[in-house]
């Protein structure tokens, strides 16, 4: 991996950040002659576009009970284990996630408050592909139905033969998805969005894909609501002399394997530690799976930047609000209050990034390419909104009644000054 | 106002959504000139664009601490206190709406946690004209405010010799703004977005303002993160035959008043109350400064609906997702937990809805056009944002190994599944 100094810090942030900048005009005129045509056309052209682009000529869109117990029956018990207890464990910190509606009653005559309400109709979006990512399922699924959604609707793009890859069914049965649609791509995002004749319209859509998914979502949301245009992925790693090289080696190749433009940064005072790590990069990258995107990634993408201490390392994470951050130092407690953007902090040496994907309970679907200076990682707050609530007696309006009048009628709204005084004109 | 049967309802909802239908392609080309030259030449671009469209030429953009006195000096006592008063309500209110981090300790060597952070800049944009609406910066602002926003700026078009508004400044230092520069329009957005040479860089913009304003938001979105684009208000009033006619009337007007597309609507069983408040309005429009919009309003998109019962006009209004919800019934607090999708509720006969827009406490920012079934009143949770932390021993880690490896193996992520095992492979 390339070792730099601080001093360079500039080019590198724009270089990372210039990850999002790709130019989609082109694909974004053939989503959008895909989303108007499921649009207008419904089932047909969905069956159409998942007949063209993924290969399956279906006669039935939905997932039947019957597959999903096939699937279940043929999973070995380990792996149907392994994702209940993860699905528990991203259940049981959801849960704290839960928020109340609440009432003020401090004031005689007033009432305000804040109703918590779910969010009716979701619908979720699994990549499909040969590796799917049941994760995915549960990262999604589970705040959502914590959250209340009482229609909660997966789509995912079948294979050939219109089959499902069976860790995903079982990952939805474990997550408590209501209905599976065999449908990817742009239609997919399309028919949840307008409804079809089979798919039922949802009000939000969450969930990772490729760029015609993205550009999709991008083109429905404000008619429905989108959880956010995910880039690609990022995990930055500030350390000191105590870190262990091949841990942070090991993590680093974490997030390179994932996709040729996600970024890898070790940012460390410590030139030995920077020199370790460095070496230790090339003797785990040789015996990956995914060899040749993580090693395209790190060329591209993966930096250790040499800082004058831990303040400038922590300086620089917030600048380039990284969507994962480890903090592998001797204390790494002390640095937590001065992190103030970043999508999740993994503290200490024991905390690798994969245990926060798969186990750990909070979201894996993070802001990505310096968002998370303004926003937040998925949660069960992406799927309820909220209502006011406001309730006064005539007492209490009269008492504030010349205050409100006082603004509207320096606002030039007679009719609103009308609404306030046609209550008391009888008097 | 047209009086219709439940019958007709689906015609007079597809008739009320499609406000939001306008074609903007034209204007867009526009704006995305405004954002590019703005973004490429900074302050240059928004001096040149702000002689050009409010004819001011200006050279200093930033509202000096001088012009906030003068304008404070001579706003009469009146109108401050009424927009102090005013203030402290709204704060009051969403003080409560402020979250907490949270950890969560309950298993051995195991921390998870959700950290709350304020966004650390924020812009707001308050529309300019001859009548400016100082409850637009109290209901942008104190939020932001309390949520702990650093560095809250706001944005305002100035007049042709560069002033703005005495009642916009003093309602700006109520409510605690940091700084004011005199930019209005796509410039100010961008100016906003990008930062200029005087304009300092947001991470998120908030605030009402025309098409230019609410297109460059939308087109800055992503980069930076924005409130919502406001479609036009309405009002839904529920009632039944306990209810007066002549408030009901003159809350439909407060709301037709606004804008040629904001939609009043009353949904009742009560034919009686229907023709009296129909006759009502005619009586009271005459009277308004606003007339002709108001009447344009009605007339466009104004109905009153006679439902079979109360429960029929329920769920006309969660089917319509109204952002002002009045219940003017006999027991209205019986109604709300029925109530699923509304921006605020605003309950009984002596809480009308300009009470809510300047004085209750909860933000009069609220979803428009449908999109209360998935979105929220602008809120506190707008200008704070969420980091996860995950801190695991290694007893703890171990414990869970086999779990993850579990997982990460079945998605085939090789270097996923060495983080976890090389930290165990000295063992």
């Amino acid at each position: 991996m390339k070792i730099l100094r601080s001093s360079e810090y500039d080019a590198i942030k724009a270089e990372i950040l210039s990850r999002g900048d790709l130019d989609y005009k082109d694909i974004n005129v053939t989503v959008e002659k895909i989303v108007k045509n499921v649009k207008e056309n419904g089932d047909k052209a969905v069956l159409g576009y998942t007949a063209k682009f993924d290969g399956a000529e279906l006669e039935n869109m939905e997932v039947t009970k019957e597959e999903i117990d096939i699937a279940w029956e043929r999973t070995p018990e380990s792996l149907k284990n392994a994702l209940t207890e993860a699905g528990n464990s991203i259940r049981t910190f959801h849960e704290k996630q839960k928020r109340n509606s609440f009432m003020d009653n401090s004031l005689k005559g007033k009432i305000t408050g804040q109703l918590i309400n779910p969010i009716e109709k979701v619908g979720i979006y699994v990549p499909g592909g040969k590796s799917p990512y049941p994760s995915t399922v549960l990262m999604n699924a589970i705040p959502a139905k914590v959250a209340g959604v009482k229609e909660l609707t997966m789509i995912t793009p079948p294979g050939k033969s219109g089959e499902i890859m069976d860790n995903i069914l079982v990952a939805a049965k474990i997550a408590g998805v209501d209905r599976i649609f065999k449908i990817g791509g742009a239609q997919g995002v399309a028919a949840l969005a307008y409804g079809t004749e089979t798919v039922p319209k949802v009000y939000k859509i969450t969930g990772p894909g490729n760029i015609y998914v993205a550009l999709a979502k991008k083109q429905v949301y404000g008619m429905v609501d989108i959880d956010m245009i995910a880039g690609p992925s990022e995990i930055l790693i500030i350390a000191d002399d105590t870190a262990n090289p091949r841990y942070i080696a090991a993590d680093l190749l974490s997030q390179a394997e994932h996709d040729e433009l996600a970024s890898s940064i070790l940012v460390t005072p410590s030139e030995k530690l920077a020199e370790a790590v460095s070496k230790e990069v090339d003797v785990q990258l040789a015996k990956l799976a995914k060899k040749e995107i993580a090693e395209k990634s790190l060329e591209n993408y993966g930096r250790i930047i040499i800082t004058k201490d831990l303040d400038e390392a922590i300086d620089m994470a917030n600048d380039i609000a990284t969507e994962h951050l480890e903090l592998m130092v001797a204390e790494p407690f002390l640095y937590i209050n001065s992190i103030k953007n970043a999508g999740a902090i993994f503290v200490g040496e024991n905390s690798p990034e994969p245990l926060g994907d798969y186990y750990a309970g909070p979201n894996h679907t993070l802001p990505t390419n310096g968002t998370s200076k303004f926003s937040s990682p998925l949660s069960v707050d992406d799927f309820i909104k909220k209502t006011s609530v406001i309730y006064y007696s005539k007492e209490a309006l009269r008492g504030v009644k010349d205050t409100v009048l006082e603004i509207s009628d320096s606002e030039g709204l007679t009719a609103h000054s009308n609404s306030i005084r046609i209550r008391f004109e009888e008097e």
